[in-house]
This record gives structure tokens, sequence and C-alpha cells, in this order.
């Protein structure tokens, strides 16, 4: 025979975020707390390569050192690297970072 | 017979976060730029059922006060509902408002 126990409130998972891990991603999403970058962090994650950031200027509408400003927030962020070669720089996603993030977005 | 353009740069996709979405996500991440609050929205995640106010003052360690401000954040950034039920507050996630924060991060 088994009693059915209803409990008063429902219990809270102990697999939850702990504080630090909570620390380190509250300044990831910090990062993203602008439309500007997040515009940006889209035209790379939705691109199939990695992205120019001469191709930055026009779509997302602001002069190439805004870009490069903006830019600089989401790679010092984890959330995108960043790739010097000749005069241009180069964008990718940083994916293992995003999934961090996704994850506490339940 | 086809010519095989070689473009200078990966083109960005057109179906990138327009500017107007992008402000109201920019809001939404703002409110889990802080760790207390990103915990308390992986409580609230993580759990299988709606949270009781009265459950989430032991695991964040925060007072009560603190826990309903921040609280508030959240409820008022759309990320989670509240429901005021005789002498407790309940919590639950608004689960295609955080899909569409998931979806920005690739």
């Amino acid at each position: 025979m088994t009693t059915d126990v209803v409990a008063c409130c429902t219990p809270v998972s102990a697999g939850s975020l702990a504080e630090p891990e909570a620390a380190a991603l509250a300044e990831a999403f910090a990062a993203l707390a602008d439309p500007v970058r997040l515009r940006l962090l889209s035209f790379i994650t939705s691109a199939t390569d990695e992205v120019c950031a001469c191709d930055l200027v026009e779509p997302s509408g602001r002069s190439q050192p805004t870009v490069s400003h903006h830019m600089k927030i989401l790679v010092d962020a984890g959330l995108v690297s960043r790739q010097k070669r000749g005069q241009w720089v180069w964008y990718r996603p940083v994916p293992e970072r995003l999934e961090a993030l996704r994850r506490v977005l339940g």
C-alpha cells in the first residue's frame, strides 16, 4: 500500500545553476542586453561560415568603429571568436558557450 | 555553362533578427544579466511544475523581499508568469518567450 503525500510546495531541483556558474553566465547575458549586439550575433549565428567584419556594417546599419566596439564585447563575453587575416577580421560563434546560455533558458 | 563566383565575404543572412524584435529581446536579456535572477530562473525552469515563492528563499540564499524584487524583474521581462493564490505567489516559465531567446543563441 502506498501513501500519497501532497507537498505544500513544488520541490526546487538540486540540479539547478550553481552560484559561480551563474555569475559567469550573467556576464555573458549582459553582453546580449543590447539590440545592436543581438543583431550582430544573429548575423553570425545564421551564417553558414565565418563572417567578415566588412559584412556586418551594411546589415547592422552601424559604422565600422561601432561594429568593432560591439563585436569586442561579444568576443570578450566568449560568445564569438575572432581571427585577423590580412586586413580583415573574421568572426564565428562559440557553440559551447552559446549552448551553456541556452541551457539556462530551459 | 555556369560561372563560379567567389564572394569576398560570407553573405549575411537576410533572415536575421529585425531591429524591433532585437530591442524587445535585449530587454529580456538584460533581466538575465544578474546571477541571482539566473539562479531563480533555473529553479523555475528545472521544476516539473509551478514553483511557490516560499520555495525560492532557501535555495537562492536570499531574503523573501530580495527574491520578490528579482522575480518581479523576470515577470516584467515576460520570462516567468506569476499567479497569486491565497497567501502565496506561484511562478512558472513562459516557454514561448524563453524559446524566442534561445533562437537568438543559434
